[in-house]
């Protein structure tokens, strides 16, 4: 059991991109990786739309999230030195898992893979974790959210992103945002 | 101050649907509003695409969640009888407001409201709370899954779908799906 925010570089692994008919949904993967604390996104399969699109992100809003490519996810997955969790309707539920999961993963690598519909058996196998967020189908986009917030207990909100051109002053009404390049 | 699960009932306004650039993504909106425990979800704009994916999902899975249109969003906000929350990276962070909300929600609807790229100004006077989830560009979706499960405190998920004809047996590895129909 621990109750504390673990101490840990997540990576998340895209599985399944089928290029255009992806590009926003795994665009959104890799915004909600970023935002929300992971380090890093690896797509599985080539996609510069996708790519350049986080990068320019990535660019004007700070920090030093990176975004690689594998062209062989299984050996991607099977050579992680860390802890695998994969998300899917089908696994223990996150309630249960996190407790256990922040313990396990703290001072280590995690890598956190996302599928699309149809996940290949042998990532259920080859994951330490399978984690449910929820029994009901829903979206990636917002297991991955959800994971990442319960993991770092909602403190990844916080986080600076360093080296931004823009930023957001949070307000009640309206936009505040200030340009950081001045 | 409340830190007690609200007896709300939520209701997601999706605006600035593009029919076919935006199925998939309003699919996912919907399937998220319920999943995380939402009464209805309102799509500004006619999508039968969307709809029509959303109603088979709830058949197959259970509970009584409803999909509506609105051709006049402007009206469906100003004559909603309730508590109305914009989601936005502009707004007030969501752990700063997050507790006042749970209060003003308590007894009454809550309408959330999910936009997309850009948002018309006074969506942001109409609504009572403008609220952030990170000041970092990322996911309506991701933002409605997130502002959910912070809202209900992670108990949506334990949420029961009446008459479903299928439902998950969680487990650590493999898929585990029950068959309620027999």
């Amino acid at each position: 059991m621990n109750d504390k925010v673990p101490d840990c570089q997540v990576s998340v692994l895209r599985l399944g991109h089928r290029l255009v008919r992806d590009a926003r949904m795994s665009t959104h993967i890799g915004l909600v990786a970023r935002a929300f604390g992971a380090a890093s996104l690896i797509i599985s399969g080539t996609d510069d739309e996708t790519v350049d699109s986080l990068k320019r992100v990535a660019q004007r809003w700070g920090g030093d999230f990176k975004i690689q490519y594998t062209k062989n996810w299984r050996e991607t997955l099977r050579s992680f030195d860390g802890v695998v969790v994969h998300l899917t309707m089908y696994g223990e539920p996150i309630g249960d898992v996190m407790p256990k999961l922040r313990e396990a993963s703290n001072g280590r690598r995690l890598l956190v893979v996302v599928g699309a519909e149809k996940v290949p058996g042998d990532v259920y196998k080859v994951s330490d974790y399978n984690v449910s967020v929820g029994t009901q189908p829903h979206s990636e986009i917002a297991a991955l959210a959800v994971f990442l917030d319960r993991l770092f207990m909602g403190e990844e909100l916080n986080n600076i992103f360093e080296n931004a051109r823009i930023r957001i002053s949070p307000r009640p009404r309206g936009k505040g945002v200030e340009n950081l390049t001045a």
